[in-house]
């Protein structure tokens, strides 16, 4: 292998043969081909050699890039080496597929010596009978610890949270404290502020690691602690804790639950991923794109995508329809029919940039009174701006290729008309959808589109029509 | 205004008067009211006792409520009171806006009290003259060390960094480490990890503060350090350091020069703000909206969107002549006018859905050899399949309207087309784009559009001639 390596044309000095990226941040060919072989070759030593030095979120990576039965012989071979989390690094079809591949019994081991959250996150989209069986292998506390999790809604805070976490009570002293810490031997995986509570688990304050080192060990810990809390309920979505990390620059948070007791913590690594889960989701939303991810087979994104495009046909053929009306008229003047996309075509796209500032303004809960009436009357300012300059532009355009004034003046009219319907329905109709509960990304586009087409074809053929007498 | 507040619709059981945000976690409009009236009024005492309490993204979000003058008066009103680190919450207009109105002394009054971090933020976007101003009024060392943030290029990870940390030598114990750290005076405000460095800054480890409060006082430092290490050179993109937090979940990293030498550090909070605009960035690309804010003027929003509805208005004038084509054809039978829209409509939504998967998948790196196989082979597949789904639907609903099957037959032979040729520009053009280090995001959709819009047309028109023996 490491003779090919000399005549790889990707070589970079201070490569290795072996290394496990490439200079732009893939995974190395090379480096895949030997685990392939080993895997292959069922020489779980060498397997165990090649994965040892990886970050969990890098065997992810490598679960993504290997086929089910290469998958399957990793974690086999690995056995109790693999490290369970990095199936939260997955795409979901992927950690289905090979949970379904695995025994439960070797899966609950697995799944034993993980932290509340990966545990949770790998049984969450199990079927039920398959999560008891899973459940019920492992030791009673951590069974009704994910089970009280499992049983906060999905996308909850609860879901998410790790239920390990550091306690204390107020009159402690940092030096009481520091010993405890010494002396534990479970102390969670990774934590960033310990909780001062009473002996209802109530919150009191909270205390970061920082301020814990920066103080005399006599030091009472109520006297330190942070008392200006923030703490997130178990039941809230996921998204609505991602927006206090967000807004309060924050790195941990506690959760509680309705009784106002500490029941986990949630981190920001979690957060990120769920960041960038919504924002990817409005994206693809936007685009008639659902829950999809890439590695879905080819039947679950045709069924994905086809209700989007039937919603769309029934909208292109209402469109269509309108123009039918004015059947009579193109007959009359074909230049109509080569003319009348583009009113359409550019009522739509000034549609889909003020819709898309629009959703995006909603998300991040950037609306408010003033601020609303300001977007509302900037957009509609806009599109009037907007209409008459392209108004002038294809009027001009029009005139010169028919060398007809006329013609000019009416795609002129239309295209004004368009472009301030479309400023006013790119923001209006998010609006009223998020009004009614509807998730603007998710129907905008279609509503938007559909209008922007009906006025750009009716607007054209109907000012056309007039002016030129054709009815 | 504690009296109008009973009759207020939003009242929520808990909520006080004067709560700063109403049960829709907006700032309460009765709160805003009393501060406009104490601005008005000039009554800084009050002003001081209002905001107070709030988070300094909070007083971000109040800066954003108010109106220009409001803005300057509140600044001015609290004085030393007021934390500069607010303006890094707002959108760049408004904080260019304000520090055009405030004199420069006192924005370096307010600018030497912050993190490096945040003064950079603060001072990157203002013109030469200004920043020169600004930085000339702070004392050496804080001036020294902006300075070098700033000549690191824009949207750098040393523009972001922090340059405030705590490195310490491998060969310290704990205690002496815990002692230090008792006894500095100008620690970071606030930090998750300690770095071990060598004489020359070289760094040698890092130790996650949790690391230290579970370890005993005479343990040496270099036999808990983390030699695993990440870190992040001070010239990378930010969105690359971003995908590094990402990766393996990191909380604060390095930041190193060209020579290897600890520079500064980013943090997780610095890293969110720049993955939540990437992905907004991203969002309003595929739409065409620039660099836009929601406080943007009318004249730069119309500035900003203008020239993709110029590119926009060139490609639909070039899909026109495409149609001009078949201005007989289309004279012979109008029923081809009224029904082609359908045919590119439905090719530029199935061709904007690949393309925004694709887009995702290039912006995420997600894509390799073999899943980018894996997917182009699937996208094609799916374009097939959509392509003959739609086909038998549009042909049956056209038979039926037409009562014509041939018609029927034209138009899903057009569609089958189509279909398949949106998915593979879909696919093709983002993958294209990337190769030639275009952003996929900028260019792609106008692309895709045009193409299905094009072949929409050509195939429906083309096809029909054909068949009906119009040429």
């Amino acid at each position: 292998m490491s003779s090919d390596f000399e005549t790889e044309p990707g070589n970079q000095p201070g490569m290795e043969a072996g290394a496990f990226r490439d200079a732009d941040d893939r995974i190395s060919p090379l480096w895949l081909e030997r685990l392939r072989a080993f895997l292959g070759a069922r020489r779980a030593e060498d397997v165990a050699l090649v994965m040892e030095p990886l970050h969990i979120s890098d065997v992810g990576d490598v679960l993504e890039y290997l086929d089910h039965d290469e998958r399957v012989a990793l974690v086999r071979l690995l056995g109790d080496q693999f490290d369970y989390s990095a199936l939260t690094e997955v795409d979901e079809s992927i950690r289905l597929e090979l949970m379904e591949a695995l025994p439960n019994a070797e899966i609950a081991r697995g799944v034993a010596a993980l932290d509340s959250d990966d545990a949770v996150a790998i049984l969450e989209d199990l079927e039920e009978a398959d999560q008891n069986e899973i459940l019920s292998a492992l030791p009673t506390f951590e069974r009704l610890s994910l089970k009280r999790s499992l049983d906060f809604p999905e996308d909850s805070a609860g879901r998410r949270m790790q239920t390990d976490f550091i306690a204390i009570p107020p009159f402690w002293t940092v030096g009481q404290m520091i010993d405890y810490m010494r002396s534990q031997r479970d102390l969670p995986d990774e934590f960033y502020q310990i909780y001062v509570v009473d002996a209802g688990y109530t919150v009191l304050g909270t205390l970061p690691l920082d301020r814990v080192l920066r103080s005399q060990r006599a030091t009472r810990i109520e006297a330190i602690m942070n008392t200006n809390l923030v703490l997130v309920d178990a039941s809230e979505d996921q998204e609505e804790a991602a927006r206090t990390f967000e807004r309060y620059d924050l790195v941990e948070v506690g959760v509680v639950d309705e009784s106002g007791r500490l029941v986990g913590v949630l981190t920001i690594d979690d957060m990120v991923d769920v960041i960038t889960e919504e924002a990817d989701e409005d994206i693809k939303l936007l685009a008639g794109v659902g829950d999809e991810d890439l590695s879905d087979t080819t039947v679950d994104t045709v069924r994905s995508r086809v209700p989007w495009l039937v919603v769309n046909l029934v909208a292109a053929v209402l469109v269509s329809l309108v123009i039918g009306l004015f059947g009579a008229t193109i007959d009359q003047m074909v230049e109509l029919a080569v003319l009348m996309p583009i009113v359409a075509s550019m009522g739509g796209n000034a549609g889909a940039q003020t819709m898309t500032v629009t959703v995006r303004a909603i998300a991040m809960r950037e609306l408010e009174g003033s601020r609303l009436k300001r977007l509302i009357r900037r957009e509609m300012i806009v599109g009037f701006i907007n209409g008459v300059i392209f108004a002038i532009l294809i009027g001009i355009v029009t005139w010169l290729r028919y060398s007809d004034p006329q013609l000019g003046i009416v795609i002129a009219l239309a295209m004004i008309t368009n472009m301030i319907v479309a400023g006013t329905t790119g923001i209006l109709i998010p609006l009223t959808l998020n009004k009614f509960k509807a998730d603007p990304a998710i129907a905008s586009a279609v509503f938007v589109t559909t209008i922007t087409d009906v006025v750009g074809f009716f607007a054209f053929l109907g000012i056309a029509g007039l002016w030129f007498g054709l009815f």
